[in-house]
């Protein structure tokens, strides 16, 4: 199977990953080592205003997501990593027991201003619950390496 | 001492938190669990046309920013939560060995548009590498709860 290059993406390629079961245990073992809020940390504990009861740190769903990319996505590519995220909006909380799917699309695809053998990819991806509510959506931008170098011709 | 709420925080408020030491081991554990790309799990496959070498994943980055934030800035607050992250900027890689301080500033803050009870703090936090280079800059926002609901007025 060849490697999926630049040249190999289209805007509107849509990929489905999942789905990821959420435990209260993962929950709690990412909050302590990255979140370690209340509403994170302990269901006993947890209280909010916002929202009631034990949820899963933000964080925690956007490295999830992260998983599913590079299983459903990025395997089999050349992909070079990222400049950044454009933006993540968290919509709902992802519960104990909550099984999640990825929903991405690819919305932009273009070739880099300054380097001719890598392109930009732009994806919005979402994660979605069993209920099929969004819990996250994000918008980041990936780096593939191009198979023919901008500029230079095919040669048939 | 008492619990910090919305009307605490001001524009421009900075906060600085950290060290943190990141080794090979922690980048490869949480390359294995949530960014499972070569280049970020192997040092001996780790080739990458835009970065040489083993570096961590991003959101890696972006984790241990989120705890410096919630270590440095988040106790003894009443924080309930993020709406999202405006943006994050991946600037340079981090390595083995690397040890990343955060530097966070307050940019603004708003009442909520439709609950009296809530506000919105927006912060820009940077984490820099042991040389003073900035290796991830992020823009997010966080709710905060009121000390009094906006339209009340204070009896003295």
């Amino acid at each position: 199977m060849p490697v999926r290059c630049y040249e190999d993406f289209t805007i509107g390629e849509v990929v489905e990953a999942g789905p990821v079961l959420v435990t209260g245990e993962a929950i709690e073992a990412f909050a302590a080592e990255f979140d370690p809020q209340p509403i994170h940390l302990d269901a006993g504990a947890a209280q909010n205003a916002i929202v009631g009861g034990q949820f899963a740190s933000g964080m925690h769903t956007v490295c999830l997501n992260m998983r599913l990319l590079v299983d459903g996505f990025l395997r089999n590519t050349n992909a070079m990593g990222s400049p950044g995220v454009e933006e993540i909006r968290y919509l709902a909380p992802v519960r104990a027991g909550d099984s999640l799917t990825m929903h991405l699309e690819v919305i932009d695809l273009r070739p880099s201003p300054s380097r001719a053998d890598i392109g930009f990819l732009k994806c919005r991806s979402e994660m979605r619950n069993g209920s099929g509510e969004a819990v996250m959506r994000m918008t980041a931008t990936l780096i593939f390496g191009r198979r023919e170098p901008a500029g230079v011709a095919r040669t048939p």
